[in-house]
C-alpha cells in the first residue's frame, strides 16, 4: 500500500502529477485514514471529506510561501499526509506523536494550532495584511472553513473587515452540511438554498465579468457557462449574502472533483479583493458507513471494518461523566417544565440526542456560537425559565464576556455544565479545559461547583436549578467512578468530609477525588492517617471545613484538574490569608503554567503528579518533612 | 420647561398624545439632554439621535409586558426620561444616582444592564423563546441596535439562530452611520448603499405582500408605495443580506419622523417571524454642533452652550494614561516600520486619531469586533510584524478565547494595551476593568505588566515590542502622575524598589503606586518606616524582590486596582506558598467579590480603601497589631 503516497515527501512532489494520479493518490490517502481509525479514536469523516480539496490546494498554491489556514484543524489529516508526515502518521494523537491538529512545531506548512472553530478568516487576513505591508504582496492567503464553523461570530467580523480592507483573500467555504452535529440556523437554510438552485454546475452571472478579466482561461469557462444557462439564472440570486458583505461569491462547486477544483482555484487566484469559493463536499466521502452516518463517524471509537459497510465498534463499558450528566439533564427535563437545554454544536459530544429527541421544544442547539448561546440563555432566564448551558470547558471561553455581562452582572439563574473540564487527552492543548475554575470564580454572584464522583452529579444539577443565581458545574472527560460512602446532600458552600485524618488532609476539587481516596488508602497501609475532603464548591468555598483543616492538620494538599494560577488551591490560599491563617503547610497540586500536550489522559495526569501515585508520593514527602522538622529544634507553624 | 415631560410618569401617560404633542415632547427631552451635558461628562449624541424612536416605541408597544432591549445602553437616556425617572434625571452617572445605562434595579422597563455592545438580539431572542414556551406568545420582543454594534459577531450568531427558530422578533437597526468612531468594514458600505438607493421613502417590493396581510393598514401603505415607484425598484435589491439570513427586511425609514415610525411599527408588529427594521437616524440630531461632530459629542466633557453652535468645553489640563500611551505608540510607529496598531472602535477613546492620520496603512480599526481584532493581530504577528492591540480592559473580555488560542498558545508577539483597567468611574460595572489581571496571567507565555506611573509607560511599550512572546500592559482611566525618582530600566520580571522600609512594605501593582507613595510619606511622618515597591510585572513576578520583602518585613501589603480573586495579590500568595514562605503577614488590597457601582473613581477607590488614606489606615493597623503581638507572649510568624 502507499505506492504513490510513500513517494510524496512534500507538496512539491505532486507537481508533475496528472489529475488521474491525484485521484489515485486520493484513494490511497483514504485507505490510510480508514486503517488509522481501526486502531484508535480519531477525527474521521471530516478528513475523508477534504482529500480532494487538500490535493487541489497544494497543487494550485505553494504553501511554503502562500498562507493556508485549516479552520478547526481536525480536518488536517490529508494535509499532514502530503507534507512530510506520512511515515509518522500512525503516531497521530498519541503521546509524543503527531498532533491531531495543525502544529507549527511539526511543519512549516502548519501556521496556527487550531482547535477552536472560526478564527481562520481572521488569521489569514492578518497574514495577508502583514505580508502586503512587508511588500510581499505575491503571497496568497487561503482560509478553509467548514459550514459548521461558518456561523461563528468571528467569521462575520473577519469577512466584514476583509471586505472593508479590500484585501486579496480566498475563503473556501467547505460545505458538507454538517457541523459536528447537523447544522442549524438561517445560514444553513441559505446554503441549502444555494446548493439546490445551482448545485455543481453553476457560476453566477457576474462571474463572466471576472472571467473576462482572465484572458487565457476566460474562453473555456464561458463555454461552460453557455452550457448551464438555467443554473446561471438561478445563480443570479445566489451568494447575495456574501456579495452584500463585499465578497465575490463563486460556486457552489463539487469538492470531490480535483480537476474542477484546480480550474477554479487557478481562476480565483487572480481575482483582486476578497473571494468566497463555495465548495460542496460530503463528510465521510469514500467510506460508505461514514457517508451515511457522519455524526457517528466524526470521532468514532476504534472499529473493525469487515467488508463494505459492516462496522463493529469496540465498546467501552464504563459510564462517563458525560453520560451521568446527560441522564441527570434528562430527568430534570422530565420533572420540570421550566428547564431548557442549550448547547453549541455539542449535542453528540454531550450525549444530548435523547434530550433533543424527546424534548425538541426545550432543546436549543445554536451551532458553533458559544457567545450567543450564553446571552440567549440569559434572556430565557430573565423570562423565568431555568436554562442549562451544556458546553465544553474550553469552548465556553468564547463566552467569557457574556458570562460576565449577560449572566453574572444580571445575577440570572443560568446553569453552566462544563464538560471536558480538565485534561481531555489526545486532542491536546486546544481542547484541555484548564482555565475554567479561574475564569468562573472571579465573577460575583457565580456559584462554582465540581462533582467529586458520579454520585454528586445529579444532586448538584438539582441544587443548581433551585438557585437564584448563576451556577457552574465542571467535570472531566473520563469515566465517572462512584466512591463508596454515604453521600451527603449538596448544600451551598458545603464540602463533604469523607474522612478526618491525623497526619494530613487532601482537599480534592472534583475529578481528582477518586485519586485522593486511593492515595489515602495506600498511605493508610503505610501507617499515615490522611483524611479526604470532597470540596464540591469552589465558590463559595466551605471555609468552615477547609480552614478548620488548615488550622488543625500538619499538612493540607489541594487537588484540582485545572490551572494552578488563580485556581481552586489559590482560592484556598486566599481564604486562609483572609482569615489570618498560616499557609506554609498547604500544597497545591494542579496544572502548572504551561500548555499541556496531547496524550492519554491518565499518562498526562501521572506526569503532572495528579494521580494516586503522585499524591501518595507528595504526602509521604510532606509527612517526612514534618518528622524532620519535629526531630529538629524548630516547630512547624500551625 | 418640562411642561409636557413633567406630566409623564410612565409610558402609559403618552397614550393620548398626538403626533404633534410627541414632537413637542421630543423638543423638551432634547433640552433636558442639552442641559445635562453642561454639568457633566455624559453620553450625548447617541441619545439625541433616538428621541423619536424611543417615543414611537413606547407608544406602539407596552413594555410592561413586551420586551425592549437597548443594545449598548448608553442610548437609554430618552427611555429613562419617560419611564418615571425624569425627576431624578440630574443624578445620572453620579454616585448613588441613576446609572448611565439600563438598570433593572431602577425600573421594570430596563431588562438588562448593557454596556458591552451586540448582545441585544441574543437576549431578546431568549426572552421571546422563553415567553413562547411559557405560553405568553403575545409578548413582543424588540432589540434596538446601532449600526456600530451590528458588526459584532454575536449579532450574526443571534440573527442566524433567530431565523432558524423562525421566532417573531423585531430587530431595529438604528443606523446613524457611526460607531463611536466612524464605522468601518464591508457592512458599513452595504448600509450606505441601502441608504443611497432608497433613502427615507422606500419599501421593498416584498413589503406589498406583507401589507396585504394587514387589512386595516394595507391600503394607505399601498398608496404610499404607489408614490414611490422608483425607490421600490431600487429596494428590490435592498436588504438581501438580511433576507439571506432569514430576516424580513423593511426600510430604510426616517428615524426622526415619529408618525412614520409609528406606522411602520404597527405594521411589523403583526408580521410573523423575524423582522429587521432599518431606521436611519442622525447622531446628535437637534443640536447642531453634535450633528456636525458626533464623535466629539459622543461623551463630551462638560461644556457651556452659548447660542446656537457656540460651544466651549471645560478643559482638563492633566495628562491621562491614555495620552501618555498614545504618545508612546506614536513614537514607536515613527521608529519602527514593523509596528501596527489595532483597535476596535476605540480610536477616539484611546486617542489614536493622530496615529490613524499619520500612519493610515499601519492602523486598523476593526469596529466593535474585539474577537476578530485579536485573531487578526495574531496573523500579523505570525507574518513578522509587531501588532499593538489597544482595547479597553473590559471590552477585551470579548477576546478571551482568541488571546488563549490565537496568541498565547502560538506564543506570538502581540502587545496588548489595556486601557481603562481598573475602576472607570461614572460608567459603572459594565465598564470597570476589574478582571484582566486574572484573565491575562493564567495564560502560559503571557507577560503581564502594569506601569506604576507615567514614566513607566513608554519604556514598557518599548520593552514589550522587543519580546518574543505576548505581552499585556494595563493602565487606568485617570491622570498619569510621574513619581519623582530615578526611573530604573524595565527588565523582564523585575520590580522597582522605590524604598526599603523597616516596618513594612507596600507592593503596588500599577495605578495605585502614587497612593502607596503618598501613604508611605504620611506614615513616615507618624514614625512608621514603610517601603514601596513598584511591581511592574504581574507575570513573571519578581520573586527575588517580592519574596525577599515577604521574608524580611513585618507586613507586606499588595495593592491592585483589580479583582482580588486570582489577581496580583493572589499571585504573590501563590509565589510565597510555592517558596514555602509564610503569608499571614501579607494583606491584599483590591476590588472585592462584588460588582462595583458607578460613581467618581476617586470616591469609589476611597470607599474600597484603595487610596492613600485607606492604605495608611491599614498600615497603622498592621503595625499596631504587631505591637500588640510583640507586647503579648506569642511571636509573629516571619
Amino acid at each position: 500500500m502507499g505506492s504513490l503516497l510513500s513517494t510524496v515527501e512534500s507538496p512539491q512532489d505532486l507537481r508533475g502529477f496528472s489529475d488521474e494520479q491525484l485521484e489515485s493518490l486520493a484513494v490511497e490517502m483514504r485507505e490510510v485514514l480508514c486503517n488509522l481509525v481501526t486502531t484508535r479514536t480519531a477525527h474521521f469523516a471530516s478528513n475523508l471529506g477534504v482529500v480532494e480539496l487538500c490535493l487541489a490546494l497544494h497543487t494550485s498554491f505553494d504553501f511554503r510561501r502562500d498562507r493556508l489556514i485549516w479552520d478547526t484543524g481536525h480536518q488536517i489529516y490529508p494535509h499532514k499526509l502530503i507534507t512530510g508526515r506520512y511515515h509518522d502518521f500512525d503516531t497521530i494523537r498519541t503521546r509524543g506523536g503527531l498532533m491531531g491538529y495543525p502544529n507549527p512545531h511539526e511543519s512549516e506548512y502548519d501556521l496556527f494550532m487550531t482547535g477552536h472553530a472560526g478564527c481562520s478568516v481572521s488569521t489569514a487576513l492578518g497574514l495577508k495584511a502583514a505580508d502586503d505591508l512587508r511588500q510581499e504582496e505575491d503571497r496568497h492567503a487561503v482560509a478553509v472553513i467548514g459550514d459548521g464553523a461558518f456561523p461563528s461570530g468571528i467569521v462575520y467580523e473577519a469577512l466584514n473587515n476583509a471586505s472593508g480592507l479590500k484585501k486579496k483573500l480566498l475563503v473556501i467555504l467547505n460545505d458538507n452540511q454538517m457541523s459536528i452535529c447537523p447544522r442549524v440556523g438561517g445560514l444553513a437554510q441559505y446554503l441549502d438554498h444555494l446548493r439546490v438552485n445551482s448545485f455543481y454546475t453553476s457560476l453566477k452571472g457576474e462571474v463572466t465579468k471576472i472571467l473576462n478579466k482572465v484572458p487565457v482561461l476566460g474562453d473555456p469557462m464561458e463555454r461552460l457557462l453557455a452550457q448551464a444557462k438555467e443554473s446561471i439564472k438561478a445563480g443570479l440570486h445566489g451568494g447575495m449574502l456574501f456579495e452584500s458583505l463585499g465578497f465575490r461569491y463563486i460556486g457552489p462547486i463539487d469538492g470531490h472533483n480535483i480537476s474542477l477544483l484546480r480550474k477554479y482555484l487557478a481562476l480565483v487566484k487572480d481575482v483582486e479583493g476578497p473571494v468566497l469559493l463555495h465548495v460542496v463536499t460530503e463528510k465521510g466521502h469514500g467510506f460508505k458507513p461514514a457517508e451515511e452516518d457522519p455524526v457517528g463517524f466524526h470521532t468514532p471509537a476504534p472499529f473493525t471494518c469487515e467488508q463494505e459497510g459492516i462496522v463493529s465498534f469496540k465498546k467501552s463499558s464504563s459510564r462517563a461523566f458525560t453520560d451521568v450528566a446527560s441522564t441527570a439533564i434528562y430527568q430534570q427535563m422530565q420533572q420540570r417544565e421550566d428547564v431548557t437545554v442549550l448547547t453549541a454544536a455539542m449535542c453528540q459530544g454531550n450525549k444530548l440526542e435523547k434530550v433533543r429527541a424527546d424534548f425538541p421544544k426545550r432543546f436549543f442547539d445554536t451551532g458553533i456560537c458559544e457567545s450567543h448561546a450564553v446571552a440567549f440563555a440569559a434572556g430565557m432566564a430573565k423570562s423565568g425559565l431555568r436554562p442549562i448551558v451544556d458546553i465544553y470547558s474550553t469552548f465556553l471561553q468564547r463566552s467569557y464576556d457574556q458570562i460576565f455581562q449577560e449572566v453574572a452582572l444580571q445575577n440570572l439563574p443560568v446553569t453552566f455544565l462544563l464538560d471536558r473540564a480538565g485534561l481531555t487527552g489526545p486532542d491536546g492543548p486546544t481542547h484541555h479545559g484548564a482555565f475554567d475554575i479561574g475564569y468562573m470564580r472571579v465573577f460575583p454572584n457565580m456559584v462554582v461547583m465540581a462533582p467529586g464522583d458520579a454520585e454528586d452529579v445529579a444532586p448538584m444539577l438539582d441544587f443548581a436549578l433551585c438557585q437564584n443565581s448563576p451556577v457552574s458545574i465542571r467535570y472531566p472527560k473520563t469515566k465517572a467512578e462512584a466512591i463508596s460512602r454515604v453521600v451527603s446532600p449538596v448544600e451551598l458552600g458545603r464540602a463533604e468530609v469523607l474522612s478526618w485524618g491525623q497526619d494530613g488532609m487532601l482537599v480534592a476539587c472534583g475529578s481528582l477525588l477518586a485519586a485522593a481516596v486511593e492515595a489515602a488508602e495506600r498511605l493508610s497501609e503505610e501507617g499515615l492517617d490522611v483524611g479526604v475532603v470532597n470540596a464540591r464548591f469552589v465558590k463559595p468555598l466551605d471555609e468552615e471545613t477547609i480552614l478548620r483543616a488548615v488550622e488543625r492538620f500538619p499538612f493540607v494538599v489541594t487537588l484540582e484538574e485545572g490551572a494552578l494560577m488563580g485556581g481552586f488551591g489559590a482560592g484556598v490560599l486566599e481564604a486562609a490569608n483572609n482569615a489570618g491563617l498560616p499557609t506554609q503547610h498547604i500544597r497545591r497540586l494542579g496544572i502548572p503554567d504551561r500548555f499541556i500536550e496531547h496524550g492519554d489522559r491518565a499518562e498526562l495526569l501521572s506526569e503532572l503528579g495528579l494521580d494516586a501515585t503522585g499524591i501518595t508520593r507528595l504526602c509521604r514527602e510532606l509527612a517526612g518533612k514534618r518528622e524532620l522538622v519535629k526531630s529538629g529544634e524548630r516547630r512547624r507553624v500551625s
